[in-house]
C-alpha cells in the first residue's frame, strides 16, 4: 500500500487504512536502519504524526521543517521515495535527512539543531511579503528547543507578523535525556494536560512570545492527531499555534522503546577492522586522569555516551556538565571555569563545534585559557552526510590566535595527547576521527610542537607530512605502491599543526613536500605548508578535500573521490619521477 | 575624590560623597569620551548602579561580568583605573571593554553580547566545586537579552545547581532600540512594578528557570540600588536572583538622553580624509535597487542605522527586518526566505558574522541560496579593540563551498558589486571596511570572478595581488616609493577572492607575486594564492596579519605594525633586487 502512494489517495483513506499503512512504514523503516544504519527510534516515533500531518495538509504546497532532520523517514516514504528508500544513506542513496534537491517536499535542510522555527518565520514571512497562502510547520523534538535559536525565534514572531505551527515533539530525549529547566517546564505542562485551568496558568510562557499552545496530545494517536491537526489547520490563517505533543521514542518495537538513547542512532559495522573507538579512549584517559586531578571537568551539548563519557559522568557527576544541545553556552562555561582555575575539556563532534566559533575565537583564545576541546568525529564522518562532515575544522581552528591544534596519529598518542593537555596552561584543540584502525610504532618521543618521522630514507626525494590516522594510513599504503622501484620517500607524522614543527620542516627544504590531511584544501594543514613555503624553491603538492559538500557514503571511499588516497599519492610521485 | 579612591574609602563614604562621586564619574566619562571616543550613553546611565556595585560588594572576590562589556567604564573608574582613563581606547592605553589582563577587577573578557549569564555560571560553578565563597553577578542590557546565550544559560542554571545575581539593565535600547517579544514582557514587569501581584504573577517566566525576580528599580537612584544590592547580597548564598533596573541611557547629559541611538558609539574623525562610509553606499543602493525589485529585503540584528540601512527600513517596512541581536537566527532567516524566491541581504559586522559561521555553511551554503552577506567593518576596525576587528572574515568564508567573495576597491566598485548581486543566484559575500577614501579608476570592466589590473608594466618583475580598498593603497603607495628605479611592478585588484581569476593568475607564471590584504594570513586571500602557485616555481610573498589579537589603535597604524604597509612592500621589493 504504501509503495505507489500519492497525496491524494492517503486523503481518500479511512481511518483503518491509515493505520494499516503506519505499520507499513514502521516496518519499512525498522528493515532498513537495521540493514543500513541511521535514526531508528526518533523515527518509530514519529509514524502517527507524519501520517496525520500528509492527511491533513496539503503538501508540497503546504511547506514542513523537521529540526535536525533526523525523524523525516515517514515523510519520505509518503512522498515519493519508498523506492528509493532501500538506499537510505547509502552512496548516490537518499539522505537519512531532508534534502530539497532530492524531493520538493523537502522545503529547507536541516541537519544541525534548532534550525526549524527562524527557517519556518522566514518562510512565511516570505510568503506574506509575496501574498501567497500556504501554511508552514516546523517540527522540533524537546531536545532541540533547549538550543538558544529556538528562543531568538520565538522571540521575533510577533515581530515578523506572521503564523506558523510549531509542532513540539516531546519524547523526553535528546540523543541523551533532555535536560534543563525548559524541559522540566514542559514535563508540568504534560503533568496538567487534563486540568484545563491549571493548564493555561503554566503555558503563559509560549504566548508571551505570541503562540497560542495546545497540548499535550498523545502523537502516536492517529486519530486524536487528525482531528487535533485539522483543527489547528483552520486557524493558521491568523494565528501561531505551538502543538505540543507526546510521542513514544521507539514506539512499535520493544527494544528501542526500552534503549531510546542506544537505538537513536544505529551505526552499521563496516567490513574493515577497528581497533578502539577514540571515544572510549576519551573517556577512560580522562575517568583515569580526573582522579588525582579535582580541576578536570568534562563538558557536553546533549552527546554524553557517543563521546565516551558516560563513566566519567557517572564518576564525578559533581564535575561533569551536559547542558543539552547548547553548543555556544557549553563553550563559554568551559572558558569562564578555567578562569577560576579548573580544566575544563570540551568534547563534541567537529560538526557542531562550528556552532561554537564566536566562542572559540573570543571567550576562549582572546582570553587564552587552558581549554581543552576534543573534536570526535573529525574528516568525513559517514552516512550522515552533508551536513554532518567533520572537514572543515583544521581550517576554522587554523585562523584563531593562540590555540594549539594537535591531531594523532592513533589512539595511543590520543592518549598521550590527553595526558599532555592536563598540565598545558592554554587553548589546545585535539582533533580526532571516530574509528581507531591500527597503531603505527612511534619514532620519537612525544612532545609539544614536535613531529615524528615514521618512515625515513637516506636519499629521499619526497616528504609526506601526513596529519592523523587517516592521512597516515593512506601515506604508509602510498610508500608499500612504490616498494621496490628505488624511489626514497619519508613519511611524518604532522601531529602538531599549530605550531608548526619548523625545525624539522626546515630540513626538508628543496625535496618535493606531500600533505595529506583528512579536512578541507582552503585553509587546511596543506594550506599552512603552502603558505610555509611559498617564497622558497621547495614545491609543495597537497591531498586535501576539494571545494564542495561531500555527501553520505563510506569515508574512504568519498576520501578517494575528493582525491585523498594511497593511489593518488603514488601515482603523483610516479608522474613526478617520469617528468 | 575620584582619582585614588579604593575600595575601603568607597565603602566608608556617605551617601552625599558617594553622590559626588557619581557626578565626578560621569564628568569624567563625558569628557574623555567625547576627546577618545568610545560608549557614551550607556556609561552615562550606568554610573550610580556601578557606584552602588562597588559599595556593597568586595570586588575583586566578588566577580562582576559586564554583558558586552560597552558599559563599564564607571567600574574602570572605581578600580585603580582613573590615571589611565585619559588613554582610554588609544594605543597603548586602557580598552573600552573589560580586560583581564588589565586588571584582577576585570575577571572575564566580553565584547559580543548575551556571553555573560553563561560565564556567570561558569564561575559560580568552578566556586562550588572548589568549595570557595564568592559572589558572581552579571550586568545584562535588554539588547543582549534577545540573544539565545542567554536562553541557553538561564536553562542550564538549575541543572548547575549554583547561585548568581542578573542585573537586568533595561534601557530600552541595544545600539537600535531593543525589539522582540522578551522586550515587550520586560515593558509589562515595567509597568506593573508597583503592583505586587500583578507583577508576581508576570515574573512567572524567570522563576521557571529557577531565578527570584525582583524589578523594577530605578537604577539611578543611588541609595534604592545601595539598599536593594545589600539585601539581595544575603540572599545569594541559596538562591539566584535578577535584578530587573531601568536606567537611562545617557543619564544626565541632556543632548544623550535625547539622542541615545546617536551617541551610542562616539566616533572621534580621523585627520584623514574620508570620502564616504561604505555603509551609506549599501543603504543607498539597496534603497535604490528594492524599489524595482520587490524581492530585495534587508536583515540586521540591531544595528540598522550604523549598517546604513535607515532609509531602507524607512521605506519599505515590509521588506525591512531587525531581529534584535540573534545573529544566527538573522542568518536562517534570510536563508529561507531565499528558499521561497526572495533576495535577502543580511547586513553585519565583520567580528558579529562569526556569530554565523555554522549556519553560513549549513543553512546558506550546503542548499547554496542567494543570501547576499553584507559584510562591514572589515578588517581592523581600530578603537574597539581585540573583540571587534573584522580580520578573520576572509578566513573562515574562504573555506565554505558555495561561497563567492567579494571585495571592492573602492565605494562604487561596491555599488557594481551590489547592482550585480541581485541577479547573483547564489551565496555571495561583499567585505568591506568602514570608510571609504579614495576612487581608483577602472582599468577593465567589472565582471564575475575577473580581477583588473590598476597598474601595469611593459616587463613587470613584480605583480602586487590587492584585496580591498586599503590594500590597494598601500600597493599604490609602495609603487610610488619605488618610482625612478626602474622596477617592473604591476598592481592588480583582486576583487573576488572566491573564485579566483585563474586566467589572469596564469599569466603571471614565473614572476613573483605579492599578496596583500586587510585580514590574517592563516587561511586568508594570500594563502590562497600560496596554494595555487605552491607546486610550481612561481614565488609568492604574503603581506597580512599576523597570528595573535590585534588591539586598539589606528587602523593603518595598527596594520603597518602587523607588517603590512606601503614601505613594508617597497621593502622587500628592494631587498629583493639587491639580493
Amino acid at each position: 500500500m504504501l509503495e505507489n502512494i500519492t497525496g491524494a489517495q492517503l486523503k481518500s483513506m479511512t481511518l483503518k487504512e491509515l493505520l494499516a499503512l503506519s505499520e507499513e512504514a514502521r516496518e519499512k523503516i525498522t528493515k532498513t536502519v537495521l540493514k543500513n544504519g541511521g535514526h531508528l527510534s526518533s523515527n518509530l516515533g514519529m509514524v502517527e504524526l507524519t501520517v496525520a500531518l500528509h492527511y491533513v495538509f496539503d503538501f508540497p504546497e503546504d511547506k514542513i521543517i523537521f529540526d535536525v532532520g533526523h525523524q523525516c523517514y515517514t515523510h519520505k516514504l509518503l512522498s515519493g521515495r519508498y523506492k528509493d528508500f532501500d538506499g537510505l544513506r547509502q552512496k548516490n542513496g537518499i539522505s537519512g535527512f531532508p534534502k530539497r534537491s532530492e524531493s520538493d517536499y523537502d522545503c529547507y535542510n536541516t541537519g544541525h539543531a534548532g534550525t526549524s522555527v527562524s527557517a519556518a518565520l522566514g518562510i512565511a514571512k516570505a510568503r506574506d511579503i509575496k501574498g501567497e497562502k500556504f501554511n508552514v510547520i516546523a517540527v522540533i523534538g524537546d531536545g532541540s528547543f533547549n538550543n538558544g535559536l529556538v528562543y531568538e525565534a520565538f522571540n521575533s514572531l510577533k515581530l515578523l507578523n506572521t503564523h506558523i505551527l510549531v509542532i513540539l515533539n516531546d519524547n523526553g530525549m535528546s540523543i541523551s535525556p533532555t535536560v534543563g529547566s525548559m524541559h522540566e517546564y514542559l514535563e508540568i505542562l504534560s503533568e496538567n494536560a487534563q486540568q484545563q485551568e491549571k493548564k493555561d496558568r503554566h503555558a503563559k510562557i509560549f504566548e508571551r512570545f505570541g503562540f497560542k499552545y495546545d497540548g499535550v496530545y498523545d502523537g502516536n494517536d492517529l486519530e486524536q492527531m487528525i482531528a487535533k491537526l485539522t483543527e489547528i489547520k483552520n486557524r493558521l490563517g491568523y494565528e501561531s499555534v505551538i502543538l505540543h505533543v507526546a510521542t513514544k521514542k521507539g514506539k512499535g518495537y520493544a527494544f528501542c522503546e526500552e534503549h531510546p538513547e542506544a537505538t537513536h542512532g544505529i551505526s552499521i559495522a563496516q567490513t574493515d577492522r577497528i581497533y578502539t573507538e577514540y571515544s572510549s579512549v576519551l573517556g577512560n584517559t580522562l575517568t583515569r586522569l580526573a582522579a588525582t586531578d579535582k580541576r578536570i571537568t568534562a563538558v557536553t551539548a546533549a552527546m554524553t555516551s557517543s563521546l565516551g563519557l558516560s563513566e566519567f559522568f557517572e564518576k564525578y557527576p559533581e564535575r561533569s556538565i551536559d547542558v543539552g544541545i547548547c553548543e555556544e553556552h557549553a563553550t563559554i562555561l568551559c572558558s569562564a571555569m578555567a578562569t577560576e582555575g579548573m580544566k575544563p575539556y570540551y568534547a563534541v563532534y567537529s560538526t557542531f563545534l562550528q556552532r561554537s566559533f564566536d566562542e572559540i575565537i573570543i571567550d576562549i583564545c582572546s582570553q587564552n585559557l587552558p581549554v581543552t576541546l576534543c573534536i570526535d568525529r573529525a574528516g568525513i564522518s559517514g552516512s550522515d552526510g552533508e551536513t554532518h562532515q567533520g572537514v572543515f575544522d583544521l581550517s576554522f581552528l587554523g585562523l584563531v590566535p593562540n590555540l594549539t591544534i594537535a591531531v594523532p596519529k592513533d589512539v595511543k598518542e590520543f592518549e598521550k595527547m590527553l595526558e599532555f593537555s592536563v598540565d598545558y596552561n592554554a587553548p589546545l584543540a585535539i582533533r580526532y576521527p571516530r574509528d581507531g584502525r591500527r597503531i603505527f610504532r612511534s619514532a620519537a618521543e612525544f612532545g609539544f610542537g614536535k613531529w615524528e618521522k615514521l618512515i625515513s630514507s637516506d636519499d629521499s626525494k619526497y616528504v609526506i607530512l601526513a596529519c592523523g590516522e587517516n592521512a597516515l594510513s593512506y601515506s604508509f599504503e602510498a610508500v608499500e605502491n612504490l616498494s621496490g622501484q628505488g624511489i626514497g620517500v619519508e613519511v611524518v607524522n604532522a601531529r602538531f599543526i599549530k605550531p608548526l614543527d619548523n625545525e624539522m620542516l626546515g630540513s626538508f627544504s628543496g625535496k618535493t613536500i606531500i600533505t595529506v590531511e583528512d579536512n578541507v584544501l582552503a585553509g587546511g594543514f596543506g594550506s599552512i605548508i603552502d603558505t610555509y613555503f611559498c617564497n622558497s624553491d621547495t614545491k609543495v603538492k597537497n591531498f586535501a578535500y576539494k571545494d564542495g559538500f561531500i555527501s553520505q557514503g563510506n569515508p574512504s571511499v568519498l576520501a578517494s573521490e575528493q582525491g585523498v588516497s594511497a593511489k593518488a599519492i603514488s601515482d603523483f610521485i610516479i608522474e613526478n619521477e617520469n617528468r
